[in-house]
C-alpha cells in the first residue's frame, strides 16, 4: 500500500534562501501519514480516541532538490516496518510538474498510551495492529 | 470574485489545547491569497518576478470556533479594498463537514519593491493594478 | 506591570522576502504572555493545571518595520483589559540594537475550562482573577 | 568547541499530545548552529553576505524524552565533520531543570552560492573554511 498526498507549498514555508525551510518536510510527512492511516481503514483521530498515540522516536530526511513557493508536491507514504511496539513509515516527496524527486525520509514511531506509556500494540490493541499489518509494504 | 481554498488540518498545527494554534490562521489566509491572486490571472510568484512584493501592514483575526486535527476547512478569500499603494484581503474560514464558520480575518498589504521601497502600483505596475481592480469585491 | 522578553530571530522564522514571516509575531506575543503571566505570580502551566485555559478570541497586529534573521528583539507585554470572562494583552516589539519599534499588537482571550466551556473567572477562580487584576496596566 | 543555547519552550511548539511537536527540534538545532557559528568568529548573516549558504542535505533526530511547554532546554552544538564541500553539526538537547537528555541529532550541510551552486569552500572561501576547521570538534 502506497498513498499519495498533494500539497501546494505555502509562502510561510519558505525561508530567506527562497526555498522551503527544511523543518517543513517532517510536517509534510505527517500529512502523508494522516492519509496513509486513513487509507488503512481508521483515521489517526480514531486511533487517538482509542487511547493510542504514535509519537516519534526517530526521524531521517535527505534533501535532494529544493522545493519552492507555489510548487505542487506529492508525498508518497508507505509503512515499511512493524513490530509489536514500533512502526516505521517512509516517504518520497516529488514535484508534481516534472516528477523530480525532492526529498526522501523515514520516521520511527513508538506506540504509547495517552500517558506516554509504551504499549504492546499486538496484545493491547490487536485490531489496530492487524490493520497495520495488512498495510505493511512488502516487496515480493 | 471569491475563491475557495480547501485544506486538511495538520497535526503540527494543533497545540496542547487540542485545537489549531491561532498562529496558523494567517498562514491559511496566505494559502487563500495565493489561490485568489492566481485566479486574478497571474501567480504571486510571477508578481514577485516582476519585482513587486506584498508584505503585511496589518492583520486582524476573530476566532469563533476551534478547528481540530483532520478537519477539512475552506478558506474564502476576497479583495476588499484597493488603493494605489495598499490592498486589503478578507477571509472566512469554514469547516467543510457542517459549514460552521470558524474564523474571519483581514490583512492589509503594502506594495513594495524587492528592497522594501513603497511603490505606487497604479503608476509603476499598471497592468498588475488593473488586474487587481477587476478582482475587487463590489457589493451592489 | 510591563514585562520584557528577549528573543533572537530564528532562520526558520524568515521567508523568501528575507524578513520575518508575519505569522511569527503572534508566537512572539505568546512568549511575552508566558513571561508576563509568570511575573503575576503563577505560570500559565499552573493555570492550565487548575483547569483554566485562555484561547484567543481576537488578534490584531501592526507591522511597522521588518525584523531579520539574528536580530535580537524585545517583546513588551501588558495586560490592558480584564472583565470577568475576557482578558486583553497588548504588545510592542522592538529591535534591541537600536530601539526601533517593529510591531505592535493585541490579543483578546476568553477564559474557558478544559472542555472549552466559558467560565466566569471572577466567580469560579477568584484567586486567578485577583492576581490578574493586580497586574492590570493602569495609566494614572 | 561546544556551544550552549538556552530556549524556553513556546506554547505554539506543543501539539495535541501536550508535548513539543517533533518538527521543532530541527529549528532548535538551527538556533544552536546560529550561536555556534557566531562563536567561531563570524555570524551566519555575515557568511551569507559573503555569498555562501549552508542548506541541509541530511537531518537525523532521535527523540528520547518529551519536552513540554515552559521547559527551559539547552541545545549543545558541535561541528563534527568538515570536508571541502560539506559540514556536519551534532546536537544534544537537555532539559535545564534536571539535566535529562531529551533529544540528539545531526545535520549535514552543503556549501553553496546564492544560486545554490555547490562550492569548494576550501578553495573559494578559504578564510571561512579555516575558521570552521579551527572549530572542528576533535576527540583526542
Amino acid at each position: 500500500m502506497i498513498t499519495k498526498t498533494k500539497l501546494t507549498v505555502r509562502y510561510a514555508e519558505t525561508d530567506q534562501m527562497a526555498i522551503v525551510h527544511h523543518s517543513n518536510y517532517p510536517i509534510w510527512y505527517e500529512a502523508g501519514r494522516t492519509d496513509f492511516i486513513k487509507s488503512m481503514g481508521m483515521t489517526y483521530t480514531e486511533i487517538e480516541e482509542q487511547g493510542v498515540m504514535f509519537p516519534l522516536l526517530e526521524l531521517q530526511c535527505k534533501y535532494i532538490k529544493a522545493a519552492r513557493y507555489e510548487d505542487v508536491v506529492i508525498i508518497e507514504t508507505t509503512l515499511t516496518k512493524l513490530t509489536m511496539v514500533k512502526a516505521e513509515f517512509s516517504y518520497k516527496v516529488y514535484r508534481e510538474s516534472d516528477g523530480v524527486l525532492l526529498n526522501t525520509g523515514s520516521t520511527v514511531h513508538g506506540m504509547v498510551s495517552k500517558e506516554l506509556r509504551p504499549m504492546n500494540m499486538k496484545k493491547e490493541k490487536p485490531e489496530i495492529y492487524q490493520m497495520m499489518e495488512k498495510a505493511l509494504y512488502k516487496e515480493d
